[in-house]
């Protein structure tokens, strides 16, 4: 008998039927013999509903109470997965995060959890109860609601996994698991049945949605395996069905990529004729620093003639037009002379551990690009990772030829 | 300088645009030197749908799940409420029921209240915040959420009133006082200024929708001024602007009726041919007490042959069904003939002090109906209130006649 946490997403509680059906896995997995513990997201478009009324008092909502107004979402989804639960003959139980508690800073909207008090949790669990806690929030230290910023859900269920000991933690979700690429863009990929935690870090950091980056870190620290898994698949039962996120072991390095993760959301910043002299790339990004916006990539042509540069740099589309006053500010103290934005651009990561021990994974991947005519503006490396930028008109193009160079197409 | 408890209805918070307009007012009582405290009920139809979402899942929810999943409602409009309320350049924060905590008994769905702790918030309202209290709910003993019944946020209201020791409670609704009569249906009615806590009491129990019957008792048990006005209305500020309920005073006994309560909620039972023996009474309304049904007005008809008699009496329209089948049950032990039931009547009642000491109410109430061709089905009397039954068919005419007979219309 293994004790597990199920989260099921907001598209998974989206409808009352999807609940029931979403109730009808747990029930599934207590007939097994298992005990569950239930984390549920806001049924999909509650959150943003409950967002859309802040802003519309407000422009600049006090997080506080947005943090007391969004949580009201996952109370919502929380109480009526009970009762579907309830329905199906299971003796279930709604937590709210203050009913635990699940403490947190008082960081509001973006909450970091400091500790799970699960005693009163475990009690029940003996007794045969099923716990369905809201996912998303949490108890800040002055008494407040906390949450734990955007899929913060599935951050909720790991920590929660590993303070109550699980076995696992599934999270529910409308894919089936972690596929090699998008396969929307990409059709001939396929789903991994196994990924390491350092692997699935970096397909969640450069772009992959399919698990919040936060709760894959807190799984690696806490080694707690993730399965990924449709809600909507018609298999029942906790053999694994989807992909299993956990420690590496030697069949991992087979291939040297694992999977090829994609993002849309960043945008490149040139500044133009920057004059070339110390300390002018360190009034730059200090600018940027102090305003909070993370630099991606940064290229430096060559000094054209001794005298002025052109610089180039990633920020988070979201950052951008902060970034622009920024830089703004400082343009008497760092001499630019023209600013160029461009957010038709996409970052294409290559994941695997493998990349360690093989060399030619980046020679393999330029001369790809560059047999389909796919210029490529940066490049960014670590131990596990090679992303480029290209325009984003070649997103489709590139993904889809490289998934196939690496050997990733299925037969 | 007064403490004042302002109490917004889901009618008032209906809309973004209403809570702004509610914000206004509270603003205007602080720029009038008044220290505030909100208490606000969910977004009108919040609650029905929140309900309407436990019944898809299951025809029986579990009480203690529909509360956690209903009080959602408040604390989104509080949430709301103190956004709107900094937009005006107040300190507000929300507060739901377990953060006070306003301490109920585990009655689930219709909890009452135990214990209000308002050590802290008294301390931050001294520091100038403006404390929004999300109404209805509250926490049970054993840590779970509790709500305190339709309409309870009057009832949340008063008791924070009290607690804090605040100079008057003001409900905002959506009408703008308590009326002699209901306006939709007599044109003539006027507004009362004042009214004592024992005539609202009446008014309230015997249908007058404007207050709680909970909210009217704890406000005459603590002696807390309460007001009723509108949130519509342009007016702005304290001064008595509605109707104040307060405790009598030698003023209100001018006039021996006060104002008069109609109900459509009632039905009629009458139990044909029954058996006319001892211990017949007892079956019935014994059976009926065992089922939790209240029952209303009595009539017997002398024994027809010495040997049955017919007997009716009105119960909730809510509980019909299931007092039908309590006396269905005891058929064998009554012995009555024939079970007639009647949803089409209308209880009417006259309330005032001034009755106590003024003889002829009665005389003159039946005089007026009688004119009217209104037949009198039963009636019923307190020290303040003589309540007549008769066909809903006549509840206009009725009304306004005694309306116009009593000196209550408006010149």
């Amino acid at each position: 008998m293994a004790l597990l946490v199920a989260k099921f997403g907001g598209t998974s509680v989206g409808t009352i039927e999807r609940i029931k059906n979403a109730a009808s896995k747990v029930a599934e997995e207590g007939r097994r013999g298992h005990k569950v513990v239930v984390v549920v997201s806001a049924m999909a478009g509650a959150t943003d509903q409950l967002l859309g009324y802040c802003r519309s008092v407000t422009p600049h909502p006090n997080p506080r109470e947005i943090d007391a107004i969004a949580a009201t979402g996952e109370q919502v989804s929380a109480g009526l997965m009970a009762l579907a639960l309830e329905q199906r003959g299971l003796n279930a139980r709604s937590w709210q995060g203050w009913q635990m508690p699940l403490l947190t800073d008082n960081d509001h909207t973006k909450a970091r959890i400091l500790e799970i008090n699960t005693k009163t949790m475990k009690a029940r669990l003996e007794q045969g109860e099923v716990a369905v806690l809201a996912g998303f929030q949490g108890l800040g230290e002055d008494g407040s609601i906390t949450t734990l910023g955007r899929g913060g859900s599935d951050t909720s269920a790991v920590a929660l996994a590993a303070a109550l000991g699980a076995d696992r933690c599934d999270i529910y979700t409308d894919v089936d698991g972690v596929y090699t690429a998008d396969p929307r863009i990409v059709e001939n990929a396929t789903k991994l049945s196994k990924i390491s935690y350092e692997e699935m870090l970096e397909l969640a950091a450069l772009g992959a949605k399919v698990l919040q980056t936060r709760s894959v870190e807190m799984a690696m620290r806490y080694r707690m395996p993730i399965q990924v898994l449709s809600t909507f698949a018609n298999e029942f039962g906790s053999d694994l069905l989807g992909t299993l996120v956990t420690d590496e072991d030697e069949t991992m390095e087979n291939n040297p990529v694992t999977g090829i993760a994609h993002s849309l959301g960043e945008a490149r910043i040139t500044l133009a004729d920057v004059s070339d002299k110390p300390g002018v790339a360190a009034a730059i990004f200090g600018a940027l620093a102090q305003a909070g916006i993370n630099v991606g990539t940064i290229v430096q042509t060559g000094s054209k003639n001794g005298q002025t540069a052109d610089l180039s740099f990633t920020v988070p589309q979201s950052d951008l037009e902060r970034a622009e006053q920024a830089l703004h500010d400082e343009q008497a103290v760092v001499g630019f002379q023209h600013l160029l934005t461009d957010k038709s651009v996409a970052k294409i990561s290559l994941v695997g551990l493998g990349m360690r021990t093989r060399p030619g994974v980046a020679a393999l991947m330029f001369k790809t690009l560059a047999e389909k005519g796919v210029n490529i503006q940066s490049i960014e490396t670590s131990e596990i990772n090679i992303s480029v930028l290209v325009a984003a008109e070649y997103l489709e193009l590139a993904l889809r030829a490289l998934h196939k160079a690496f050997g990733l197409d299925k037969e």
